[in-house]
């Protein structure tokens, strides 16, 4: 009964890093090339390269190489599955206050003779 | 200019766990002890309290002992801020795709003339 999901594994996985989440929000704003992704970031080019390799496995970001430039862009159907993910847990928990709402409303309103 | 948020680092470390999630979908649906969270999970006691430990460090489940039973609840906050996270991100997305449309419309519609 695991939650075998190798998908939001590496998902999470890939979103837990700061690092790799700076370069989410990039993409999220558009293309751009991976010169561009590692600019703010305080590391360097192969250290980018792998978080970048990382994003891709997870399904996140794809990349093109054309002549010299690498150019990489968001893959929203890959942040769309764990959106959905954490929306299922919500409504559920929603749901549950929904019925914990019903069932009190069918208490008796006076307290003296609840007691 | 690294995106520093510790507790999204701990929140999507904790999600990428399959047996995490399976406790977090249990616990979405109302409080449970640990015995009956670990029931699903073929591992041992301990490994469940360690994950629970995982789970409790990022702030998604709180655990209280009444006697001899330790019963977990879900903490919606830390999920809400997870889902804000990749919510804030499609939103941005979805900007991008309506500033390329409007573009899109600005440019002659008849294939002749905009040869």
């Amino acid at each position: 009964m695991l939650n075998q999901s190798p998908d939001l594994d590496r998902l999470f996985s890939a979103l837990a890093d700061p690092a790799r989440r700076t370069m989410v929000e990039r993409l999220s704003r558009g293309p751009a090339a991976v010169s561009e992704l590692a600019e703010p970031l305080p590391m360097s080019l192969p250290a980018v390269m792998q978080h970048l390799g990382v994003l891709e496995a997870a399904g996140l970001v794809r990349s093109e190489k054309a002549g010299r430039v690498r150019t990489c862009s968001i893959e929203p159907a890959a942040l769309s599955l764990a959106e959905q993910w954490i929306s299922a847990r919500r409504s559920e928990w929603a749901q549950r206050l929904d019925r914990l709402g019903s069932f009190l409303a069918t208490l008796p309103k006076d307290p003296d003779r609840a007691e």
